[in-house]
């Protein structure tokens, strides 16, 4: 029941052509999202300029080009994750706009190039090999309207890396942490800056990393208080938290 | 060499005194930190009203007040968490200003309540059993500064009681989540606000919930995209970023 | 020794051929099996509807329809299931009335399509990278004879989705929820319907998922208590279940 | 908004003292629950006969006397779960009608025995160390007004005793199994029965077992396709989802 | 130092060319290998007809071939474990007598039959999918000298096949099973014979058997005082362990 | 139906009492175990000297001595285990001829000491903190009629201990070997002897142990073919497959 | 056979008493041992001034005195670890010496105080609750003869911290560091030192920490190449092995 | 700020062109790294013939050769390590003095050949299929300046094999144990030297080894306690600290 089905109701109601007792019985059955609640929040989040998202992996690349499709009738952004080169070649040769990039495996279709975040990002990894990862939280980020500063390589390690990007970590209003292997720097960055940090482990690794698990349960066990954590290689998941943070 | 230090050697070299190279030489040297830098972190971290902590668990009563004494020297609010009865005891015992909060086991002196956060932050939970965490993020993020919204024994097994307290979620600006057992509460509450949801695992369950692993992998995976994790009854941790993001 | 064995036996006691002593010494030995203790079970089965059951990954095609072929002497109905292409193929030239369903990998033989259940079973998955695994447990229940509904794509992370399918879900007299990341839907679903849950974790999701560790953890530890777990991707065994249940 | 408000709306529509959009607007915004759905559920289990519980393990018996009281002035039945004897000698001495069972630790308020269920349950045990979680799911199944038949200690290890009570077994609808150390149980019970099985892994045993892993991960791998299982000592679900199928 | 050179030392001693100081510092700093202890360890491997085993895995065919040429020398018997169609063709093309069991991927070299065991070994699997791991400790318990009996498909969940072969396995001096999934067929196998049973985990199974750990954890925890366990899907190892007990 | 009844069966049959229909009838339905089997299995068990074995972690001291005094009206031999210092108390009080060691904790009734076992069995540890697991193989093994020689601290970090007792442990017949922390000395002396090791894993060591993990795990792994492994701690299992061995 | 035994066969093959070959035979089966070679290493061991070490825990008091009083026999310098105050007060009543420090559980004698370590060694922790672990390395590794430089409380999350002990970090020929939680520190100090880093795990946090899993992954997945780990706890291994590699 | 900025800024102090409160404000908020901090590590490491090292797993042959180019042209060694046969291929085409060695997949540039270490290095394997983490061990150390010494295959369930190169272990000043399986060699070994023993687990194995978990874990719960342990499969780590200790 929609709206205009609801106001039906009260005008039978009201002319008299359904009694009460039926117009009830009406009501309590109706779905409650025909009323409208549900396509409040599609609005809310179109109006916000939240992408689309497709994630790729065990999708055919015509079930990608299907989606994406029908996705960008009504959206001006989509992001597609972890798409292989068939997959973007596909894309690419029947959709319009769309860029791929092969480090990510992100292939974006960004029409809506508004600013929406407050300040900046500072999208940070630990190492050349989580890469993949900072890209994936950057283009998100990015596309949903925010200005992002990456900042690459520096790894507890060698901490001096660190402490020259200072100044930039201390400029951001969020910063989003890529690391594998150990999964320290999001602490030392925690420890250098007063913002919220997004720590996101990474599966880089070999061994005892147990596929991203010691970086994971490093990130989760922070010493630095300003620190909150998404799932393994979930690059995505670090550049949207942090642009919704950025909104505020 | 902190600042007179480095005065004295300008003037020296002003009145050449000291020669360039060896001035050079001794910059080269001088230990960062004690140009101030570390100084000013301090100050900025009580100039924003963040809560000095204590973890009290595998203290003695004696060596809590001992610490809280002296923090209290400098800073007008400070958290004592994990503090049992005889440990609450010793401190109202020793020092002014001192509340318990025997659900959660924190003690606070919360001196300086000026308001620092921009809107509300809605403090979640599922079952009673996960309210010592959920107060120890309430008094957290109320000791920051923050309008708190307290709302409890929402779990997913019962959706009514979720929906009907929609309203009040949408309204907050960031959202903790506490929830033990299967940890659901998360995803759900993602998928009714648009704001960052903080999700705080507890080790409330029994069997397979493995102390609280099972409800931490379940929010890790969360598939409502504005999630994000702290360890497991870490409610100081979910109230601490909520307080940090309702900032900015 | 079979019935027409202990006939016999009977038969030369009664004659007095074989004394009373001799007699117990033979039926005291006798492999129990050999009375019909197994036949009648496996009587009891065909005549119950439910289906054999071939796993067909790790067997070649060749060895896949040999089986298949002898258990459609005497079985009306046969599910081969997590068959690729190669194995379809063959089957279905080799062998009559096999359809083939590539998204789950089920190739059924269903002969007899008498009803046999007493009510409908739902079938539900979390997102759409779930329904490989809700296929299984859909065909599985159809095959064994019941009105199956299927509901797709009801995550808890947009519970008016869920919300909206409240009436079909308290209709089923069992129902079947397929999902992987965080599991969260049986706990949701659970707490709609009052009758048995079924919970079928599934490997989707990835990262800190575990391969369906984290959906597992989160069905067992279901603060809804009409659910019940079956093993990771296991539709086969959702689908035979609630079929038992629904024959009740 | 409950029935009478809305019949009021209703009425005051068709008395022309509001105008549609306004009522649309009050329609819109009402909270759903107050459509009476909750009380809806609330009644229905109470029909059903289900039992409230209380989980009493962290709780005071102060608090457990307090709940209790409150649950029985709508409920005839209630379990307490998992309560020791101080919390059972201060229920007993402050409520009427409290059974105590020491072993599984339930308290019990059984004033409406009416049967519910449609023909037997049997509740097995592999040792006798599994009693307390049998008993936990017998005193559930028969307070759910279920006829129980529990045999005891009828290990895999002494196949004998399990065939001797193979009658026993395929006379019930439906079949609870706890069992610790290897959880094999369920697996032999499931062939040798055709209705559904609800395996309860207990945390008996000692070193590899890791508290009811290894029962719980064998159950999960069960090769008896009619077995579903619930969390470690989980003795309460087991009972509960067996009386609902029981129903049917 | 072999036995020739301490030979010419005591010579030496005897006829006063060496003093005793000398001597006693030259026996001092002998490498006692060399004494012949490893050779007589060497011997009596052979002398037991223990064969010889190469785990081809890993190996390409060529080195599989180099070693089995050198070792087949001095020993009688050769077991080539887990190798592929590759590897066995060129063993097959390059040397003589070799049999190849393509289900399990042993390569047998079997020169001496001479029987070495006392009583007859029963291998026992639960699934045909455990046959290959069947098979390893059945070949390798043959090529050891033993009478061995398989029997196949007797899984816990058709009990009647367990009891059908009672006999069969009460007859035999030590039994070996080979198990996957729930692992739960040595601790009935363990009831019904009183010989010590070598239980094998194997890999068969998705999802939470772990790829052979629910298996293993079940057998660990079994509770039948008889069963001891070896690594998964370690055919060889049950089949080795047999036949020294089978020696005694 | 026990031998009796069937032997009226035959009786009434031949006599014409009954036909020979209902005879199969009632064959057919006799539960299996009646004709005996159960008994003939207890009757070699005590034959074989095996003792009664009890659990007494969880159980009272009260209940112990009451499940004691049942077994020994029928088996000579009764081993307590896991009994505390109360418990062996009142054992020790209410029954004649009750040993207690307090080491590991084993209550002993060893009325029978014929020599049951065919050579000797060596029972090993690795340090002084795995010596209540040896001891309870070691007594059961003793009580099981064996000769048992204990050769204690012989870790693999001082190899030269282990060679030293390299005589004795050829000497055995098969050996059991129990160390916890790294659990390499079951290696180290299947590569000595030539005959069935049993290792038994205890849960000596901390940290990175996790409570014998680390021990079973190497045990499980080991790189000598000759070795078996039981359960954490399982020093009784150890000793009874031991046993089992000794005697064949 | 000792060195006398040895003699005294040489003598009687010179003097003829004894033939070669008898001789032969007597050395091939003297227990290489009491060659001498373990007295050897039980001097070297004394000589380098390593201590004796006791483990007190799951030891009563009057067993430590018994074995701290005959190691002292021999050796000057012994350690206790992990000793509570009850053990510590028996001991420093019964024997003479014994200084007790209560943070670690360490009880010390300190007779021979003779440097050995060539350099510095510096013992870092990461705060203060990882303070008793620290302690132990200390005392090991100045009991055995160095110089230790103390680092309290410079975790990643305070970065200047660290960098301000930069210079005394360099300083030191080897470094222990003891983290808990997410175990980071060994990365940074790594990073900044170019001398062997042993990185010592505590068990220090909660939750996710899972008794020092998290770190001690953490360590073991260090990008800093200089780091290499023991067990979760293990100070004294830290000190010992930074004092071993001091002495090279 | 580097330091010819930082000597104009003295030249103007000393000018009186810039006073000295801006001088401060200046030097204050310089980036400290450009005062040639981290040029002096880097010179360092080169200074100490550390060779630059390549993780070449996920990276393009173009890529490697690309990065070896440039840390050729300051580093006279550079060890690329997990190459495959392509990425070598190219490497060898594209620079000169690149050995390939296919084992361990490492390519070496091995320019500076000048002796680093004071004594020799032992490299120790268990088995010939820790082979390649032995190789990289070995190749790291000898690239970085030592003396090496491979000791291949000597497991300790062939204890005699260690026992024969005991002179040689004890002639190292630091000795590399790579093990898989049971991991216990390193145990073996710490026992029969007293210098400090790196061990290296490997990934060899199968079934219970999870990818050598069960090596990890042994070697930290070593017995000796001169043990310390690298990350599973890290070869290089293992032969890079040996070499740091080497040089101590």
């Amino acid at each position: 029941m929609n709206e205009n089905q609801l106001r039906s109701l009260f005008e039978e109601v009201r002319a008299g052509a359904v009694d009460i007792d039926s117009a009830i019985h009406r009501v309590r059955h109706m779905p409650f999202e025909d009323l409208g609640f549900a396509k409040v929040d599609h609005h809310r989040a179109l109006r916000l300029g939240m992408p689309e998202v497709i994630f790729a992996k065990g999708k055919t690349p015509e079930q990608v080009v299907a989606i994406a499709e029908r996705l960008l009738e009504h959206a001006p952004n989509v992001l597609i994750t972890r798409a292989d080169r068939d997959c973007a070649a596909l894309v690419q040769k029947r959709l319009e706009c769309a860029e791929y990039f092969p480090l990510s495996g992100i292939i974006r279709f960004w029409r809506d190039r508004k600013p929406q975040g407050k300040g900046r990002i500072a999208v940070v990894c630990a190492g050349t090999s989580d890469l993949p990862v900072a890209e994936e939280a950057q283009l998100t980020a990015e596309t949903m309207g925010n200005d992002v500063d990456t900042i690459h390589d520096i790894g507890v390690a060698g901490i001096h890396r660190l402490m020259q990007n200072r100044e930039r970590l201390t400029e951001a209003r969020v910063v989003v942490v890529c690391a594998g292997m150990e999964g320290a720097l999001p602490s030392a960055v925690g420890g250098l800056v007063s913002c919220p940090v997004i720590a996101v482990p990474t599966s880089v690794g070999y061994g005892a990393s147990f596929n991203g698990l010691a970086a994971l349960l490093g990130m989760l066990n922070s010493c630095a208080s300003n620190v909150t954590v998404v799932n393994i290689d979930n690059g995505f998941g670090g550049g949207f938290v942090a642009s919704l943070i950025n909104r505020l």
